[in-house]
């Protein structure tokens, strides 16, 4: 059942390792397939080197089981909020990246400081709000893709593909798993290069709007000037 | 003699190499027979890659030597403080590794700012106070251990895994060697983390209770939601 | 057409994504034939490990394409400002390269701190002036290579060969497309190690004018002392 | 000629690479026989994978070539200042490691902050003083040593085997020159970690006068306890 869907999706995870934004099994990775409505997710506490395509498990959106030995992931309630409120998306993944966690415990959305970011991120990444104890101690994973939502606000899910989740990490995505874990893996070096550059000129605001939209839309979008006629638009 | 606990030292003695937290022959894991009260360590300053189970020496709980021809490390006598006041545990590792090593340099407790954190360790990971001169001039090895006991202080050695010695570095522990040596690579990812949440965002003060307990009981206890049934309760 | 610059070019973007300056396919390196004025550049948004010596484009100082079937990297008109600008230059390179991108966001040049920034360049690497609204909505990436000619004023282009966008990153050039990429990795280390000098010490100003002289001179220029009889004045 | 020094020396610099203190040729190693007087040193800018035993150069303690068809690295004369000054040492060891150079390029001496520092370095490893116009216009690289020796006063070399040269990086010793590669590697870990301890508490002094000699003695002279016996005493 979506054995297309369970390799992208074992791919796109055993990709999140090898770009070390994972230590041990934290972190990971799901997809959709819009038509059925089913969702395939990393299984719980698997380590993946032992991981295969087999182990992904199928759950429709109400986070049933379909098809699947294993638990699925913990954080699956989280992905299926996202999932139901960006219908635009294809892929999710959650990750404790190191950089990206520091702006999540810090509680501060990362600033669009370089064109980097730009090229992915039409704007700040914004942090959630603490989840209150009632929250917490409630439908907490659920909760926690509530607020993603929340701090998301009005902005186009694919022109802002992550957020930070305050005193967690950072969730990402993308038209698909693989492209959910590029923009994860881009979000980690300029989360790294922002911190570095807040210690460096602590009154930092940001580029300008216009350089802003000039970076993200020569990537994204009908205008889009970047790469080779046909292929996914990104590179220099 | 203990040949199985001595290739489970062994490996967890490798795996703390793996993982970048030795340099040269900086650090040391030792084992528990709870039965027979017996302690497998590394022997001191044998390098890592000839290092065999065969040269684990085995020690009582009072660290006269039982089997073995080479030396025990040399910080024996700080594991068996540690194995008598603490009989839930079955590992201890002690390294240098940089980042646990900078808050105990500091002389500051690594606070739970985030998840990560809380997944591990049940509140603060504590530093010990510092060894006074005659401390120090006495059985130092021995009052390491006693300073670590004392800064853990009446609170669940297996839910605050790992302590930091003030001007030294980190000790933890867990049910085995390998799990010990899993909570000294977890804490180095935290440590770090928190040293630049803590430039990001000076006036941390670390997540609310309710998420710390959230945390920590989803990964730990009767009530874990974590990983496969009869596995470990890690990963995400 | 022009087969050893375009294996040249292509090495130089391969050493760039070696020496750890380059994710996914940001960075783009070019070269030049001086007599025949034609410029050899990265196609845009082809992965590094697919890419062929026969990818790589040509094209002329006015950005015609010459000879290839992709598009050339979309930086291209900086580059050629480039060249135009400075005639003793034979390679250029670009790259998002962390800490060289972090003094370009913070808006700073990089002050010459220690000898090792001496031995490559001949005092502050200057950063550009942002751009204006104008320039931005206009032509970009050409007005991108104005900033940075201005940026570099009247240096001696081989005795400065790099300067920082404001808000974006480096650009920096050589005597060919290797150089430009040896200096691209120099410049990383020096900004990195810039970053923590001044965190370690706010006041720094900066080694005397007499010591930059020296470690410049010792490996440039007529009076070089460096390296052996023939070879590039390189080494310690 | 001093075919097995050569070996040893050709050894020690490629450990250095192995160790990531060298970018590109930045380094050179030297070790003396001291019943001879002469000197065996890296060539200057060769690159360290085409270096062979073959290639070193060989000069007596003047710096006049003795044996060996390519120039000694640059930084010789340095070397000879400190064989002579030091008759104990029998290697040396020069680089530009990332915070090693960080703190050089500050200007401060590294404090003794923890136990890493203390089981190798007895108190902080001083920083020399600026050179003088006259002196950098003069013999510059002898001059160089000179400094380097009023740093290291009345302290004994092996207790001390490292001095930082302000604006410019360390220079590390040792019995020979393995052994001073070692100290180098250790003096970068120690100052990368000093570097983030001032960090996080900017009010640190060091440890106490009693640990750091506990620490230092417990690894060096008769009394040292570490190791094996007939073995060097180094590891834990």
């Amino acid at each position: 059942m979506l054995k297309e869907l369970r390799e992208q999706v074992l791919a796109a995870n055993l990709e999140l390792v090898r770009a070390g934004l994972v230590l041990y099994t934290f972190g990971n990775v799901s997809g959709i397939d819009r038509l059925s409505g089913l969702v395939v997710i990393k299984p719980s506490g698997v380590p993946y080197d032992r991981m295969r395509a087999g182990d992904m498990v199928v759950t429709d959106l109400e986070g049933n089981v379909v098809d699947g030995s294993l638990r699925p992931s913990s954080d699956l309630a989280t992905h299926l909020v996202l999932y139901k409120s960006f219908p635009a998306i294809g892929g999710v993944v959650h990750s404790h990246s190191e950089y990206a966690t520091i702006w999540a415990q810090a509680g501060k959305s990362v600033p669009a400081l370089g064109t980097t970011h730009a090229d992915y991120f039409h704007g700040a990444v914004p942090v959630t709000r603490e989840l209150t104890d009632a929250e917490i101690g409630g439908d907490y994973v659920l909760n926690t893709g509530k607020v993603i939502v929340e701090a998301v606000g009005n902005k186009d899910p694919l022109a802002m593909p992550a957020a930070l989740v305050a005193g967690h990490g950072p969730f990402c995505w993308g038209r698909d798993a693989g492209d959910a874990v590029h923009n994860a893996v881009v979000l980690e070096m300029v989360a790294r290069m922002a911190l570095h550059t807040m210690a460096l000129q602590p009154n930092s605001v940001g580029i300008s709007q216009a350089l802003l939209d000039r970076h993200y839309y020569r990537k994204h979008g009908a205008q889009a000037t970047y790469g080779q006629a046909g292929r996914a638009k990104v590179g220099h």
